[in-house]
């Protein structure tokens, strides 16, 4: 089973590549098969390309994640994290408050990804 | 579907069972066949009579739940929120800082919880 280090590592790497902008470093982080559900709720991007349109699109926006509370791991295959994404919509700054839930291969790449934001968890910066 | 306010209220309705250590009204938030995985990775709860126990030992800890971040929804039927777990165990104050993942059924209840922790996030206080 993936470490506890192993998972916090690869969430920190998640923000990390936003901070970059690199689509490519965000996506290198997923499984070629994984799913990406966000928000939780919406149909989920399966597969390589979906999953790079989704963070083209994501990185265009100059989305930035802030962490709301440090990353949790668990005794499992996941790990989840509170942040603060900033970014800008037809040049209107906003701010989502997520928590993202990844579940990790066996090679410490996401199986899958959700993200928890809902209508309320949206407002104008 | 349930709605966002709904669960929003349900998750704090969480919190303050803990706070007023009511074993019962924490439970009564869950529906009957419900789960509970905490940590995750750990063998589920399954139904009222484990989830008492499992609550029952829990308060006897004389856990409280202090949020970290505002609570997140979805645009489905789960909402999220992080926070850290003070309580007592042997005499050692200690904190573990989780994230907790509800799924809600139509009724509003708590179909599962998971909690999202591993062993770096717990810590003497």
């Amino acid at each position: 089973m993936v470490s506890e280090e192993t998972m916090r590592a690869a969430m920190q790497a998640y923000i990390d590549g936003f901070e970059a902008a690199d689509v490519a470093a965000i996506v290198n982080l997923y499984a070629d098969d994984a799913t990406v559900e966000d928000p939780v709720g919406s149909e989920p991007k399966r597969g390589r390309a979906e999953i790079e349109a989704f963070y083209q699109t994501a990185i265009e926006t100059g989305a930035k994640l802030k962490l709301s509370a440090p990353i949790r791991a668990s005794h499992g295959n996941s790990a989840a994290m509170a942040f603060e994404v900033h970014l800008n919509y037809q040049g209107q700054a906003m701010v989502i408050s997520a928590i993202d839930v990844m579940t990790f291969d066996e090679e410490g790449k996401y199986s899958s990804m959700k993200a928890y934001w809902g209508p309320g968890d949206m407002r104008m910066a």
